[in-house]
């Protein structure tokens, strides 16, 4: 299968299009990243790179053709960053989605697409825990409303004009590659610094608590998403379990076998509470389910700190 | 209370900024269309009109200042139009809207704002009927999906930054000095055609429900809107009852008292099969409620026709 990746070169991206060559496909990369990302980075043979920017119709043109299938994981912004410029967001975002859908639209043959989006930021303050996909939807940054609008144009795009797609309503991803400088991923950060013995830097009091779900898990929900072929369209994919930042820092000492220095600075307005989803439709429709545990998971990333 | 309507030229907006004025409002109307709507329409004595664009903000600056409320009625695209080039809907009515909300939180006093959504577009096919305001939200043209992603930045705009804020979801208006050649108010249209003895053209089988409202109703409802101190922030606003495009003939051969000549045509895509409003919130919230039956309100337009 001709498989593109928009935004290849991340993390998610890297160890997506590893994972893609595995199985046999011909994977392209779309990303403005250099080829493969950081040069430290070891490269994965295989992969057709294409420097490009997806807003950009041009390069979008050249990466569609003979496309089966399209990955879509760009965002040109971060959930935190996102309310500075919402503006910003909707037109990068969601005007590039949209181009891209409608680019795809026209091709003699459309490829499916596969979007990941963000189980941690369309639901907003949760009413229910954990949060199944029919849960309201109203955002607390400008980064959710995007993944929404975005999602909505794809069921669009299906009604008016047959498109293929799936939705991945993604919780906190975390491993290997995750880059400590990006503002996302707060676990290869936290390892990073305690193994400095850097001060960590908690917004608000710790008790906020997410669902975090370690690369593979990610990786293997993608893969099981491209061969599925029921009727549903957006799947939740979390560990299914939540962890406060208090909870992290209790994994740290354990892994860690010494003492961490951190502080608490005030809360974010942009942090929802608590965000913990369900994963049941994935587990039934998918027979996908996450696999490493949170102490495995940070496990890794740590040797992965270590050996670098 | 200094009120801003934007759109103040257009079919809402006259009855709007006539009615304000008659309550007692200092109104400024913000619109592309010359002051007032048409010429050969009765002018509306006390509304200061400023000829400008709502995406333009050196136009807005100026309409905004000083202003308590603003009611928000632009939309620069069509539902059945709105398929045709989504990314313009995106760029004009969303970003148009964000940019608004943007310029509005940095005023030194931030006005209030009454956003009309659109009911007939926002849900989507229904799931239930009548249609609440819990109901899942899937628009099948990017109209909705635009109307939609503005909501979710009002809510936003709130969390973020305070502004205050409520959303009419508001049924199919209709009534005098509607447009009988903008796309919309099919209830004027085929009563002018129908004292001209043209030939009425039906989409579909005529089977098609929509909740019809008229305009008195409208602006009754975003009068009492505007007087509503309460913690709702989105109501529907319609009939409460449904009726089919053939109900539509049939009141038309009632009133006019002749055979109506009409033929049918294939379907539209963007037409869901029903769509009537559950309006129980705002009963009870608003205490208003529609008080025009349709046969009545159809009268007023035909005696509007008739007359001119």
């Amino acid at each position: 299968m001709n498989t593109l990746v928009l935004g290849g070169a991340g993390f998610i991206g890297r160890h997506l299009c590893a994972a893609l060559i595995a199985a046999g496909h011909a994977v392209t990369s779309l990303d403005l990243l250099p080829a493969g990302g950081r040069v430290d980075w070891p490269a994965i043979a295989g992969v057709t790179w294409q420097a490009g920017d997806f807003t950009n119709t041009a390069d979008l043109t050249t990466a569609l053709a003979e496309t089966d299938l399209v990955v879509h994981l760009v965002s040109t912004t971060l959930p935190r960053t996102s309310n500075e410029n919402p503006l910003y967001d909707l037109h990068g975002n969601v005007g590039g989605s949209l181009q891209l859908f409608d680019l795809i639209r026209k091709q003699p043959k459309p490829p499916r697409i596969v979007f990941i989006s963000s189980g941690g930021t369309v639901y907003g303050i949760p009413r229910t825990i954990p949060i199944n996909e029919e849960h309201p939807t109203n955002p607390v940054c400008a980064y959710g409303i995007g993944k929404l609008a975005i999602e909505k144009y794809l069921a669009l795009y299906r009604y008016l004009h047959g498109l293929d797609y799936r939705i991945l309503r993604l919780a906190n991803p975390y491993g290997e590659q995750q880059s400590l400088h990006s503002g996302q991923g707060v676990i290869p950060v936290f390892l990073h610094k305690a193994l400095q013995h850097e001060q960590l830097e908690i917004w608000g009091d710790g008790t906020v608590v997410r669902d975090y779900l370690y690369i593979d898990d990610v990786i293997n929900a993608i893969l099981t998403t491209i061969d599925y072929t029921g009727t549903k369209r957006i799947f939740n994919i979390g560990s299914g379990t939540g962890h406060s930042l208090n909870d992290l820092l209790d994994h740290l000492r354990l892994l860690l076998g010494n003492a961490i220095n951190c502080t608490y600075l005030p809360a974010r307005v942009c942090d929802v509470p608590v965000n913990i989803l369900d994963i049941t439709l994935a587990r039934r429709e998918l027979g996908w389910q996450p696999l490493v545990p949170l102490a495995v998971g940070m496990a890794k990333v740590r040797d992965s700190l270590l050996c670098c």
